[in-house]
């Protein structure tokens, strides 16, 4: 399979190129570096990707932001962050992929743990996390040509406990190479609309 | 308790006005009618009606738009239509509502059963409702001064079903009255983070 993965440098995604591109031609993404680069905050960039990319068999995202803050300090535009970032980026992602799929292929998001289990300065990912479990629902059911979308939702990462620790005590961290399979699960797998949790 | 009721005059809203108003004070809010006007998806018409209102003991909304359309014909505008509305309309009125709230207080927002159970032309809608789920289970253990914040998932209403009938084949409607128990359950419960599906 020709597998777009956007996000291909990072913690999730380097462990998810390791596992997918053992057996599939890879195709990275990234803002800052990748064969090709792309922001998600922006749809002309993700049209530009795809032309230069052509068509795949699967699209994956591990990328999006989101701001962290107490619930106190949030304003309307801490919130637009995650909206814009996180999710409206891979949302344009999927919207805007599917026509460069071939029959069969997927897309597989990223959300995370906190769409079901808050922590304190979590709002806007708890909220971010559960809008994109809910799009790919809802998305599921309509797509065309057999097309199918996950998404992946991970535990804090155990390779991200330098950063995050304080922020995810007494949650079992796991190892990104756990996550990654929950990618395969979706790309390789024949399932749709589905949630793979790795918690 | 003083109980605001943001969009009192809607289907929903006036079935919570009758259960409510039983036992409270009510003040109705609507955008076009209502003892006081608001446009939730404008924080400045929000804080506009705090001031007239001033303090309360529950923030009560049964209010917010999404756009239906089938998957394919979706932009990214149409998507920011719920965004902006539904979502982020009641996001700010939970956050500006917060410092007009008494001790123990109570926010109430409205999501609906799409969150988890998708229909053709409901991918926004899905979004929406799962977002503000999740934003309802963050915020929740956020909150200071025992102020609470639940989401009331309703089912179709029976009421709409002139409407909305097509799109909810087989779903079991429930009269706007039932729905409206969600509502007192939040605001005369005691309970924070919880989603009360009507279903
Ligand atoms: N790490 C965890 O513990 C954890 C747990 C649960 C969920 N998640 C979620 O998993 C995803 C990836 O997390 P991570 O820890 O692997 O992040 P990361 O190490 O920061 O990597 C993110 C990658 O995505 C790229 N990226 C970021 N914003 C982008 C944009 N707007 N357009 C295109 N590419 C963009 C980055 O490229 P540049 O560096 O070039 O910007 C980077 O390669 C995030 O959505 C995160 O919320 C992470
Ligand atoms: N009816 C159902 O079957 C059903 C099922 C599940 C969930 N829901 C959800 O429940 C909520 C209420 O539904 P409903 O059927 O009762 O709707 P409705 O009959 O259309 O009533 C909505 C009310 O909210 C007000 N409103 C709308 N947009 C507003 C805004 N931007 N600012 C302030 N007020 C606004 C309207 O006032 P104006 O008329 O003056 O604009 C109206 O009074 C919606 O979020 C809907 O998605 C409904």
């Amino acid at each position: 399979m020709k597998v777009l993965l956007v996000g291909a440098h990072g913690v999730i995604g380097s462990a998810v190129a390791r596992e997918l591109g053992a057996r599939h031609t890879l195709v990275r993404a990234g803002r800052s570096q990748g064969d090709v680069k792309v922001d998600i905050t922006d749809s002309a960039s993700i049209r530009r990707m795809f032309e230069q990319v052509g068509r795949v068999d699967a699209v994956v995202s591990a990328a999006g932001n989101v701001h962290f803050a107490p619930l106190e300090d949030m304003t309307e535009q801490h919130f637009d962050i995650g909206l814009r970032d996180k999710l409206m980026g891979q949302v344009n992602l999927a919207m805007i992929g599917r026509a460069w799929l071939n029959d069969g292929g997927s897309i597989t998001v990223t959300g995370g743990i906190l769409a079901e289990q808050p922590i304190r300065n979590g709002s806007s990912a708890s909220l971010v996390n559960s809008a994109l479990e809910g799009f790919v629902r809802g998305a599921a059911i309509e797509l065309p040509r057999g097309l199918r979308i996950n998404l992946v939702s991970p535990n804090v990462v155990q390779e991200s406990l330098p950063q995050l620790a304080p922020f995810f005590r007494g949650f079992e961290a796991v190892p990104a190479a756990r996550v990654a399979l929950g990618y395969s699960r979706s790309v390789e797998g024949h399932q749709t609309g589905q949630i793979y949790r790795v918690f």
